[in-house]
C-alpha cells in the first residue's frame, strides 16, 4: 500500500511498536503473582481505533480521564470503564447516563461526595476511594487513617454505590531520575497502600481492592505485586519523558509528529519546521545536555512514515504556535532542506496526541 | 438570557472586552501618522463568530497562521488574507486553491521559494519578504542587505509573484520586563526596516512597504510611525504575559476557563480543579511572586459568566492533563467547595483558545 503524502504536520503511530509496549506489559502482568487486572487507561490515544489493538489481545477493561472520553469509548463498545479522575458532581446528568450503559467506576475523596452520588444516581455503581500516597494532587492522605475508614463505611452504607477498594495515581514517580528510585516509589506506594488495607481488615472490612496506575514505575518494575489492578496509559506510545526515566528505550516510543522543514539557517545551525506548540504542546525537559527541550528529531524513512534514530546535537529548542525551531549543528543542517520532513519525538506523547487526535497516520 | 449551566471546562470569551481591545488598537492606528493598514491575526481566536466583530468595525485584511486557517477564514468571506508562516511547499496544491478565491499574501525569505512558487502557482499572489530584526526565527536578517536585494530582485522578475514588501515579528519582546523596553523594541524593528526599505529605494526598487506584528510592542507604543502595516492579534484577549509585560490591564483579559472545582484540601491549602494542560495548554511563566504558573484564578459571576478580579495569593501551580493544581491561602481554601466554579485566566490565550475551539461560551 502506499502511504499518504505527508504535507502539513501529522501524528505518526508506529502500530508494531505501539503492540509490543501494550504486550510487553500484558506479559509482565500476567508473569506477576496474583490475579491482576489490567485496565489501560486511553487518556494517552483517545482513539477508538487504537483501542481496537488493545481489545484484540484480551483486554475488556479500561480507564479514561473524563466522562466525555467515557462515553465515547462506551459508544465504542466498552462496558467496563473507569473515570480516574475525582468524580464532577456538576456532570451528574452524563454520569447517570453512562451508568446506565457501562459498569461505570467513580472515584470519590469525600463521604460528602458519595453522599451526593448516591442522593443523585440512578443506577448503582463501583466506587474507588482515591488515596495521595505522595503526589500530592488528589486523594485523601494515606496517613488519615481514621477519615479513610469513616469514608469507606459511609461507601458501604450507600445503596447505590458498590465499594470497589483504593486506588492511587503515584505521579510523583515523573519527578525522579532513575529506575531504581522508581521502584523505591513502587514498594513504598505498596506499603503505603497495603497499611490501609491491612488497618481496614481489622475494621472488618476485608477483600479491599488496590489499583494502581503511574508509567514511570509500572515500567520500571520487573514484576507486580501488592495490587489487583494496573491503569497505566502512556506505555502505549512512551516519549522523550520515559526516555529520560529510563523506562523505555528510543525503539519503544511509537509515536512522532511529521513535520515540514519550512527554513534553514545554517548561519545560525538552525533548522524551522512547520509544528509548533499547537501540534507538540509546550511540554518541555530539561534534556541530557542540560537544555531545555521540546522534542528531538530524527529522519523519516519515507516509504513507510517510519523514523530512524534521532539525530546527535539536534533538538527542539522553542516552539511558537505553529513553528518549530531546531538547534542543530553545521553538517545536519546542510543536509536538510526546505520541503524535507523530519520526524519529532514528542517530550510527552498524551498532550500531543490529545493535539493531533484529528491528524494523525497510523503506520503498520 | 439565562447563561448555560457551566459543567465541564470551558473558555468563556468576554465580548465587550474584546470589542474594547479591538477599538482600543484601531484608534490608534487611526490617529497615527500615515494610513496604515490594520491586518490582525486570527489565529489567537480562530473563530469566525469572533471574526464578524472586527468586520463590524470595518476590518477586511487578515493574517492567519496556516493554511487551513486561510481556507476556514475565506469560507466564512474573507478575501484579503495573509498566511504569516514561511510559505511551505508541500501544500502548494491547498495554497493554489485558495489563491484562486482570495487576494493572497504569502511569505518567502529565499529566491528558491519565490522560485518555487512561480513555477508551481496558477494564479498570481503577493508576495512578502521575511525579515528577521532580532527574533531569529525564521527570515532573513535584516543586515543581509545584499540576499534581501537580490531575493527582491528576483521576487520582481517572476510573473506570478507580486512584491508587497518587507515582513517582520518581533516575537524577541516577549522576552522583556517592562513598556519601555518594548518601545525601544519597537524603534529598533522600524529602524532595521527603515534601512533595507532605504536600500531597496536606492537601488531602484521604491514603494516596499513594511509589515510588523507582535502584540506587546504595538500595545506597548502610544503611536505608530515607519511602518504600512499591523497584524497583531494575541491583543484581542490579552492574557497573563500579556499583563506581566504591562501592555494590557487585567481588566482587558477577556478570558477566563470556567472550571468545576473537584478537590479542597485545606490541610495542604490546595484546591483541584477539573482544567488541566489539555484545556489550558502547558504555557507556564514566572509569577511576580517568584513561582511558575499556569494561570491566576478569580470568582465568576455565575449569573452572567462573568468574573471579578483575581484572587491574591492564589495561583495554578501545576497541570496535568485533566488536573489543575490551584495553591492558595486558608480563607480561600474555607470559602470554596466541590462543585463550585472557578475562572481561570491563561498564561497564553493563543494557545488557550486553540484547545478550547469546541468547548466556548461567548458573553454579551
Amino acid at each position: 500500500m502506499k502511504v499518504p503524502k505527508i504535507i502539513r504536520p501529522t501524528l505518526i503511530v508506529d502500530k508494531n511498536k505501539a503492540v509490543k509496549n501494550i504486550q510487553r506489559m500484558m506479559l509482565k502482568i500476567s508473569q506477576s503473582p496474583g490475579r491482576i487486572r489490567f485496565r489501560p487507561h486511553f487518556k494517552t490515544h483517545q482513539s477508538a481505533r487504537i483501542g481496537e489493538w488493545f481489545r484484540e489481545l484480551g483486554i475488556t477493561a479500561i480507564t479514561v480521564s473524563s466522562v466525555d472520553m467515557a462515553s465515547y469509548f462506551a459508544q465504542n463498545g466498552w462496558n467496563d470503564i473507569t473515570i480516574a479522575i475525582l468524580a464532577n458532581p456538576l456532570e451528574i446528568e452524563s454520569i447517570n447516563q453512562l451508568a446506565g450503559t457501562v459498569d461505570l467506576n467513580l472515584l470519590v475523596d469525600s463521604a460528602e461526595m458519595a453522599g451526593f452520588l448516591n442522593l443523585n444516581l440512578n443506577q448503582t455503581v463501583n466506587v474507588w476511594i482515591e488515596i495521595d500516597t505522595g503526589d500530592h494532587r488528589t486523594g485523601i492522605e494515606w496517613d488519615q487513617k481514621n477519615e479513610i475508614l469513616s469514608t469507606t463505611i459511609e461507601i458501604k452504607k450507600l445503596p447505590k454505590l458498590r465499594f470497589k477498594g483504593l486506588l492511587t495515581h503515584s505521579g510523583h514517580s515523573y519527578k525522579v531520575k532513575s529506575p531504581a528510585e522508581l521502584i523505591g516509589i513502587y514498594d513504598d506506594t505498596v506499603t503505603k497502600m497495603d497499611t490501609i488495607r491491612e488497618y481496614l481488615n481489622e475494621k472488618g472490612i476485608p477483600g479491599v481492592e488496590i489499583s494502581i496506575g503511574d508509567t514511570p514505575t509500572c515500567s520500571a518494575v520487573e514484576q507486580f505485586y501488592g495490587i489487583n489492578e494496573v491503569r497505566c496509559g502512556n506505555f502505549v506510545f512512551y516519549d522523550l519523558m520515559q526516555l529520560a526515566l529510563g523506562t523505555c528505550k528510543e525503539e519503544d516510543i511509537a509515536v512522532a509528529v511529521a513535520c515540514p522543514v519550512i527554513g534553514c539557517y545554517p548561519r545560525r545551525n538552525q533548522i524551522v519546521i512547520y509544528g509548533g506548540a499547537i501540534h507538540l504542546s509546550k511540554e518541555s525537559m530539561t534534556h541530557e545536555n542540560g537544555e531545555k527541550i521540546f522534542g528531538l528529531a530524527a529522519l523519516p524513512n519515507l516509504d513507510s512514515h517510519g523514523w530512524g534514530p534521532t539525530v546527535k546535537d539536534t533538538y527542539l529548542s522553542n516552539l511558537t504556535q505553529e513553528h518549530g525551531i531546531i538547534k542543530t549543528f553545521a553538517e545536519f543542517c546542510r543536509q536538510v532542506n526546505v520541503g524535507d520532513i523530519l520526524m519529532i519525538l514528542p517530550v510527552h506523547s498524551c498532550l500531543t496526541a490529545n493535539l493531533m487526535k484529528d491528524q494523525f497516520y497510523i503506520k503498520g
